[in-house]
């Protein structure tokens, strides 16, 4: 390795390389090259400055949207990097757009810092670019800034992406997992661990051909039309790792409540339960990533099924348990063949790289 | 694995496991008792919400310190992950910080999200997590959000961390890398190179030893020192990758001026200078994690350089050279020997993994 610059005619061009190497992460001209052509001109919009080192957001402008800046980040290591209903770039999108707005932020700019390992190849990055980009307009947010590092071979698998998101919260919402009340109605957009079967399935090392697709998508539309119909919403979750037994229990303990959930009202795709069943998978800790988990007050639930119903994204949603009085932090289900059973808090190893 | 949940007594107490595992990265009990004994109790500030996927910052609070939003992103990769002068938590609080510093913000919140390799030493986790916690409360700065992936053994080379940050820039102060003109002096805080020669002897593969430790360090304070001083800084950036080389490369593209530094003005240490003479390296590329190159009108220099000495990180500040209306873009030294070189863009492969 030399850090001597080596002087070479100026403006030959972009990469001119099939694949990411250690001076692409050197801070020089190949890193240049390299964030204009696949990320700048993938990103592309008025906010993104790549020759400062942060973007500038008028935040009069921001307080327009209402009076509290939302503030999220999330690391994507999914494995594998393109997968049935989606790949990293779109989860990368999603997730942190999903989580701006399930807090009731109407999401409005990301950054994102990637970490590269040595020998990828150019075209896939630029695919992973593409699907950030396309996933970012189409929720209506920018990518305002980034960072790239490039790390030797074996020091990262192929790529992990960070996104952090700042949205903006309306006056007069407040939504928090310590505001469920006994009495309160539990509801889900659609049907449980398509996600995590999907990706399962997409490794291969189980053997099991699925036709389960994940069910990642931007869910700030759904949201929005919610809080448009039911402003007083509770609680909202998305139920990523650990599933919506995650979800559920950190609501329970939060708010000092136990919840009870029916099996029989939990909708769960027949191929997701088969698989769950070959594999001696619960279907409630298998991630999602298109599902939320939501509280509202029992005169609410009506109309905020509607609202989910009327939309895309929530064609299938139900009601699938309440809040009780019960024992603080515990969660239940009644199950099919009407016993109970605890859902607990995920104890023993997860999925790596579900998300 | 299994993800069935297994019941277990509540309440167990915290992290009772010496090394991180998958579970820890699950979303799971095991992965909140990690991220609340290792980061919740060492980041610990009011606005910190582990229970929310969001932190929310009042905007009327951040208007009060000016009209812009600065948001800035970094992935630290350093191997390393301590080195003589700092570590890898210290550098991810210290360079986002500056980064928000350089464009003039204020920096106040932070977010933090990590990718652990399966493996690593509980004690390690903390060490870091306690040099991000004192290097935040020192900067005046809060960790309000975060997030914690584990990856299997061998997916990534022990941690690496994306912090992003949130500042505010207050009216009328007006920084940019296309600010400069012909006549401005160009300054820098201090002595050149020290983090990537530090690095690159804590690693240990040079067979050299070196007294030389690395410059990671806050500069908010030393900023708003200089912007109380001199209000109308063209533009500042710290040299990190790259070196002071790439950041002048830059700053005379984006203004189309030439810039011209003088070696004798350039202040390097003996040590470092020793150390680049050895291994063929030029100082000028070598990173800095506490140096910044800073533009002001002519008129302003004096005023600058005396705002930078009498702050203990700006002590041996310095003029290296002015912008003229040369080369659009050109960057060049005139050389102790009374010479002149181009000093170009860094062409070839960089040292990986220095920051």
């Amino acid at each position: 390795m030399s850090i001597v610059a080596r002087p070479k005619p100026r403006n030959l061009g972009k990469l001119m390389v099939s694949h990411v190497t250690v001076a692409h992460g050197g801070g020089g001209k190949a890193m240049k090259d390299l964030i204009d052509d696949v990320f700048v001109s993938a990103f592309d919009n008025d906010l993104l400055a790549p020759l400062e080192d942060q973007a500038r957001l008028d935040l009069a402008a921001l307080a327009r949207h209402g009076d509290r800046l939302a503030f999220t980040t999330d690391g994507y290591v999914v494995d594998p990097l393109f997968f049935p209903g989606g790949d990293i770039g779109k989860l990368a999108i999603c997730g942190t757009v999903n989580d701006l707005a399930v807090g009731g932020a109407v999401p409005l700019h990301l950054s994102c810092a990637v970490v590269i390992e040595e020998g990828m190849a150019v075209e896939t990055l630029r695919a992973i670019a593409r699907s950030m980009a396309a996933t970012a307009r189409a929720a209506g947010v920018s990518i305002v800034t980034g960072d790239t590092k490039v790390v030797p071979r074996g020091a990262c698998d192929k790529i992990f992406i960070t996104t952090t998101g700042i949205g903006v919260i309306r006056p007069g919402l407040e939504i928090g997992a310590d505001r469920a009340r006994p009495g309160d109605i539990v509801l889900v957009n659609g049907r449980l661990g398509d996600h995590g079967a999907a990706i399962l399935c997409a490794r291969g090392d189980m053997a099991l051909q699925s036709p389960v697709e994940s069910d990642c998508a931007d869910l700030s539309g759904l949201i929005a039309a919610l809080l448009a119909a039911v402003p007083g919403v509770r609680f909202m979750r998305d139920a990523t790792r650990g599933g919506i037994a995650t979800v559920l229990n950190e609501l329970a303990a939060a708010s000092r409540v136990a919840i009870e959930i029916d099996e029989t009202a939990t909708p769960i795709d027949e191929g997701v339960r088969g698989f769950c069943e070959i594999l001696g998978l619960d279907p409630l800790y298998l991630a999602n990533e298109g599902k939320i988990v939501i509280a509202v007050a029992p005169e609410d639930a009506a109309v905020a099924l509607a609202a989910l119903r009327a939309h895309p994204l929530g064609r299938d949603a139900c009601a699938i348990g309440k809040v009780t009085a019960g024992e603080a932090g515990r969660v239940s289900m009644n199950t099919l063949f009407g016993g109970r059973r605890i859902v607990d808090m995920l104890v023993g190893e997860q999925l790596p790289r579900i998300c």
